[in-house]
């Protein structure tokens, strides 16, 4: 008998299927029939729950978020799901945290911090960098975008875990009619394809605001659009951060089709060692697989 | 603590909540949350399992089947559903059903009897007709059918609990590369929509078949195109059963992008007093709402 629950963290939802000691079988097609929105139970992703000594993971983190994509594929991290992974393991009584204080979590991603602070939960992701270098921050983009109906823009490359390319839009007319049911055209094309984010910054660019604010939406690799994407905000407060220069803040508000997020960012404009992504986790339901 | 189950029937799909003495307050907008494929559980429609006497309806059927679309309006019935709705009911152990024995359940169009064989459950729907009677019979067709891309296609209405429009093509190559990403157009156009089936014929139609084999799509009014309908399959083989004429079978089998269905027909090539339809139920997980 296997339990699960189902969360999201701005509509970027999940399975999670308990499995502490490590005797689950996952198979790719195990994954791909709970992911099934009408055949199983539905989600984004599949996330196994399992003692990282369990699972042969790196044991400076307790808990291993053993992630799946939805196709059966496996995957680095889901800054997402990382927050709704802690979440669960409160609710089952497996982990204790206080306000102020930090778990470890183990990621196929690296070992991350995740605190909490309310209803908010804040993973540190690590280092990143602008994939041009300071060359691409001066000169604001290293590839070419091209959506349907549009002339290409410029985009700048963002290495977190996983590839990002954002684009910046004037206003939120453009944004909210931009037609992403088919991939944009990144050229150069990145050799193992990319996610896009597309921002439209919201806030006083005039001045140094303290925290920033985008809206955007997103096209992922594999996916297509959807509801949000964890690390793809963090992408976009990153290179609105190049965009910005000296006038650009460190903290970020994101607003993203499923809720909001919020980004805080360190380092120079083209790399750093932390980037913090804080946002909601919701349980919705709990239960067995028949 | 409301518990449920997560079901589908040819990958028709819903989430049953227990409230066997109706105490459950269900609203519009608790609907539309459970079947948010995202931010809630995810389905095509929430059945209420409720003691028809708890729920102030027709009590020959002990169980009402209490039918809501995921945009939070009731409705009728459901095909699908109602397979699902019993083999949950079976589940709980709150009814028993021998094979060859029948339970009636309680819906909005009417007290309806259920029998099970196996792993197959059948619905009798009742009466039908084709809209146009004997006149639209012999002609084939009484409405017009266009797809984005084609010439108009004649169309049969059938009236069952709720309005199709069923279209034949003439191979399956045509059927699966028509655009059902929008709404066909019906031409006179039915004042409250209409479901259209699209069907290809796959039995020997020369001589008279036990069996006759259609591989059917569907637009259902409102969801656009979905994996199956259970009506829609009803409607179809009546449709070829008026088209067939003397050598139409009585008896059908439907393949549906989700699965297959079978349908026992009986009356005139226009109207009858039984209409049965049956199919799988699965139950795929239960557990509590958080």
């Amino acid at each position: 008998m296997t339990t699960f629950a189902k969360g999201h963290g701005t509509e970027n939802d999940f399975v999670l299927l308990d499995d502490p000691d490590g005797r689950l079988d996952l198979t790719p097609e195990l994954i791909r029939h709970l992911s099934d929105r009408r055949a199983g139970l539905g989600a984004d992703g599949v996330i196994r729950v399992v003692r990282s000594a369990a699972a042969g993971q790196d044991a400076a983190g307790e808990w291993f978020m053993d992630y799946w994509n939805s196709d059966g594929s496996a995957a680095e991290m889901c800054g997402n799901g990382s927050r709704v992974f802690v979440a669960h393991l409160l609710r089952r009584g497996w982990i204790t945290l206080d306000e102020g204080d930090e778990v470890l979590i183990t990621t196929r991603g690296g070992v991350m911090p995740v605190k909490r602070r309310g209803d908010l939960f804040t993973i540190d992701l690590g280092a990143w960098r602008v994939a041009g270098g300071p060359a691409a921050v001066a000169a604001g983009s290293d590839v070419k975008v091209t959506f349907p109906g549009m002339p290409p823009l410029p985009g700048l490359s963002i290495a977190l875990s996983n590839p990002h390319v954002v684009v910046a839009l004037p206003d939120v007319e453009i944004l909210e009619a931009l037609d992403l049911t088919v991939a944009p055209i990144v050229e150069p094309a990145p050799p193992n394809g990319t996610n896009v984010e597309i921002v439209v910054p919201l806030h006083d660019q005039s001045v140094r605001s303290e925290l920033g604010h985008l809206k955007m939406r997103v096209h992922e690799r594999g996916s297509g659009e959807t509801r949000s994407c964890g690390t793809g905000t963090v992408a976009a407060a990153l290179a609105a951060r190049a965009w910005g220069a000296n006038l650009a803040p460190d903290h970020w508000r994101i607003d993203v089709l499923g809720g909001t997020l919020y980004v805080d960012t360190e380092g120079t404009a083209s790399e750093g060692d932390s980037a913090k992504l804080s946002g909601p986790a919701v349980i919705v339901a709990e239960g067995e697989l028949v």
